[in-house]
């Protein structure tokens, strides 16, 4: 049944949970609601491999296919039947309209206006207008006539059309001034998704880290509510990533085409199936065949298998990353996974550098402790929220004594913190502290504060001069309390390379147990 | 068809394939043969919940079960009928004898000559003698008189009973004297198979490294031909780090006793199901139900369901290690997987340590790149035995150009060599050399060897200081060779580092382009 205008009663996009810039979040369309983040299948219009109705049952109820093939394919004919007809799939249709082909082909030879009506009257419940793609490598001028050419063909589709979701194509690559330009002239002519073209040619040579840069200032104009697309991205490999930085939807015909290619995708790359000895793989391609006996059979019997393993392993994917968000564990599952690839390695700058942009939608409270293993992780949003609470914290008190964590949480619960307490009863206004490498200096007051009291860590050594967030909540508690005297612990290392750093008008003490 | 006394025609146990210390391998019994590493579930000889034959059919070839349990449950009338029959299995069977039991609830009132013989009638194809296992935390001399009684205890029951294969219990835990004598002990009475002992206290408690520590020590002594089980190792987590440091088989009965507690096993953890919002698995019990399904079971049908997913979930955990060592991409594998607890995070240290340990068992070619992440790395056996070559690399010439790596590989390929080749061609007799962060110096005759041109590498700033293998390789060449001027690129801040370090009696040159 298809619920009509219901968008004036229920809201189009509802975030129900975020971590870092993901989230899992319900978009309501014609044909269904879509529970996101979510993979996009590419479906062809005439020559469709695995069936829809199978890729709905394994879990995908929004599939994207051409209305320019469409077009080119059943004429206007395809319009008395609909799309939905056409390519058998009761649930949400996507339809792009050559875009990417234009890019591929150069320029089709297609009216916008036709083009926008014709995807219109195909009644896909989300369609995209026909865009220039800049792809990558543009001069910024040819750049820029190319986002204008977009903006304009867009401008017009929204007029007389509420009945679909229409989305804004976001173009300009590298130029990250025309990026924020499409986006915000995007949202000004009132598009409700956007979506952001052309990362096929940067994903193909490696650029991950350009292409997250460019994802980060596209999503810092585009308000919470506007779900964002990412183009032709469906490998196992960048999915996290595309999910943290704060992708909603991808689309890709990755699963048919590395397929067809003899390409098995696994969670962190694809594989040649000649190459493969062991499938690690539970879903009913693999748990039936060797990858011997795979490559042994007819060659479409062998491409639609091979495909329909792919689904399942792209779904795999986006579950793992969905139960990340909703464990609170996104931070750990993308740094793990930067691990597939040197080249995905190089994306860890992208969330070091913009810890503010993903603390804003990072719980700040979580179930479970966080876990914290190198020196990444002095970036992760909730020690930067720590850190930023102690950056504030005041008091009175002239002696301060600063020990090494005993592994015992809460300090106010530990032996080395009661011991001390009796040591220095007589001795008043003491403000125990006791430090981490990660959180920096933990008061005793807000040491239950999370995540303070909530972390695994490693029992390796950690190098002072790579800690400049330590460095730099130290400085500023110093600078916030004029201590007279500092106890540390005798022999620790770690604490002189800062107390070293400390103006002489403190009197520097050492603790012997 | 049970094969008999196979033994006299064809070797025990055979090496396929090796990477790091993780091999495929074969393990012949006479209920067949193992393809190793292998996850080796325990099955209850009574109160079994998945039924044998579907496990078989999952793909475990080798079970285990206990024969002290079987004694008290069934008597001297389990002989007649024989282990295989009483769990219904007709591949191989493995029988424990009830350290375990010992270590558990204190000694058990069983004579070890009555047990040994009871184990023998049972006609198990692999069995263990009833050792005394050390746990963890007994003083040296208790450890000591634990390790002898299971020495003297194992000597006996390899007297007239060649028809299985016996294991040699290895105790000692933490005391890695112990571990040596129990070793060495162990192989002069002639047994072909051992086993580590007492590894469950050290991982409940989070003691990955020791456990890794003791590992290492005890395979320094075992020769290559020799497979070695790990007892009580059932968790994904632990597993690839089993394997990468030597050990061929692991049991557990860790997929029942989760299911039991609620718990479902994913590739880093176990997760509370209450926990859960998403399946990431396409076996068939995760295909067919959400989380929240699978709660609303009735308890017995939600515990198999469970225990059979955490079956699976093993079995992909184990096949990902299997292809990982297929691929030679062990190293990648589980430095990765390094991040999915803090704890085991530290047992990176156990393999940058011993890379001599490691690089005995990784092939010095393999088909494809090695992957270049961070510090680590430099330790992979395959990079250390590149510095191997280099440290002992020597030249007659006086003149010697280092230059960053400019990805083009091998240098003789490169543009940037072409055109200091021109540049310097009336000056003869000139070293051309690259440098690369983790390979170090790659000169050019020998900028082909593997892996100096066979690697995909981050595009970050290193810091040299924390490069101690390229430092020492750099202080080799120019000891070894008596360089009198030494060209580096204008500008190269990493290099300088290293030119700085060099004495004053050769000239320092830079080149601009």
């Amino acid at each position: 049944m298809i619920l009509k205008n219901f968008l004036i009663t229920q809201v189009m996009f509802e975030i129900i949970k975020s971590d870092l810039r993901g989230r899992i979040a319900i978009l309501r369309t014609n044909h269904g609601i879509i529970e996101t983040p979510a993979y996009v299948p590419v479906i062809h219009p005439k020559n469709q491999i695995i069936p829809t109705k199978k890729i709905q049952e394994i879990g995908f109820n929004l599939v994207i296919t051409n209305a320019y093939i469409t077009k080119k394919t059943y004429g206007y004919d395809a319009i008395k039947k609909g799309i939905h007809k056409i390519i058998k799939f009761n649930g949400a249709v996507m339809t792009d309209s050559g875009g990417y082909q234009v890019l591929k082909y150069g320029d089709i030879n297609e009216s916008h206006d036709d083009m926008a009506k014709f995807e219109t009257d195909l009644k896909a419940d989300i369609t995209i207008p026909l865009d220039k793609p800049t792809g990558y490598g543009l001069t910024s001028n040819v750049a820029k006539s190319f986002v204008e050419h977009t903006l304009k063909i867009s401008k017009k589709v929204l007029k007389n059309n509420d009945s679909q979701i229409w989305v804004g194509p976001i173009q300009g690559s590298e130029h990250l001034d025309l990026i924020k330009y499409s986006v915000k002239s995007l949202l000004k002519y009132g598009f409700k998704m956007l979506a952001l073209g052309s990362p096929v040619e940067l994903m193909e040579s490696y650029k991950y880290k350009l292409l997250a840069n460019i994802i980060v200032e596209a999503k810092n104009y585009i308000p919470h509510s506007i779900p964002l697309h990412l183009f032709g991205a469906g490998h196992p490999l960048t999915i996290p990533f595309a999910v943290a930085l704060g992708c909603d939807t991808f689309d890709s015909a990755s699963y048919i085409l590395y397929a067809k290619n003899g390409r098995y995708i696994t969670e962190d790359r694809t594989r040649d199936l000649s190459d493969m000895q062991y499938f690690a793989c539970n879903c009913c391609v693999c748990n039936n065949l060797t990858p011997k006996e795979l490559i042994e059979l007819d060659k479409n019997d062998k491409i639609n298998k091979l495909a329909l393993h792919n689904l399942f392993a792209i779904k795999s994917e986006v579950d793992r990353v969905k139960e990340a968000i909703h464990e609170g564990r996104l931070w750990e599952y993308v740094l793990k996974k930067a691990r597939a690839h040197p080249k995905l390695f190089e994306m860890i700058d992208v969330l070091t550098n913009n810890y503010n942009y993903f603390s804003a939608t990072t719980p700040l409270f979580k179930k479970k402790s966080i876990f914290l293993f190198t020196y990444e992780d002095q970036y992760r949003p909730e020690v930067i929220s720590y850190h930023k609470i102690v950056r504030k914290f005041k008091t009175k008190k002239k002696i301060v004594v600063i020990i090494p964590d005993n592994g015992i949480k809460p300090m106010y619960l530990s032996s080395d913190y009661n011991y001390l307490n009796k040591k220095f009863s007589k001795t008043k206004s003491i403000q125990f502290c006791r430090y981490n490498q990660f959180l920096g200096i933990i008061p005793i007051e807000i040491s239950d504060i999370y995540p303070s009291s909530h972390y695994d860590m490693a029992n390796i050594e950690y190098n002072p001069q790579s800690l400049p967030v330590f460095e730099e909540t130290w400085k500023k508690f110093f600078e916030n309390n004029k201590f007279s005297t500092l106890y540390t612990k005798h022999g620790d290392k770690f604490i002189t390379y800062f107390t070293n750093k400390l103006s002489t008008e403190i009197t520097k003490k050492t603790l012997r147990k």
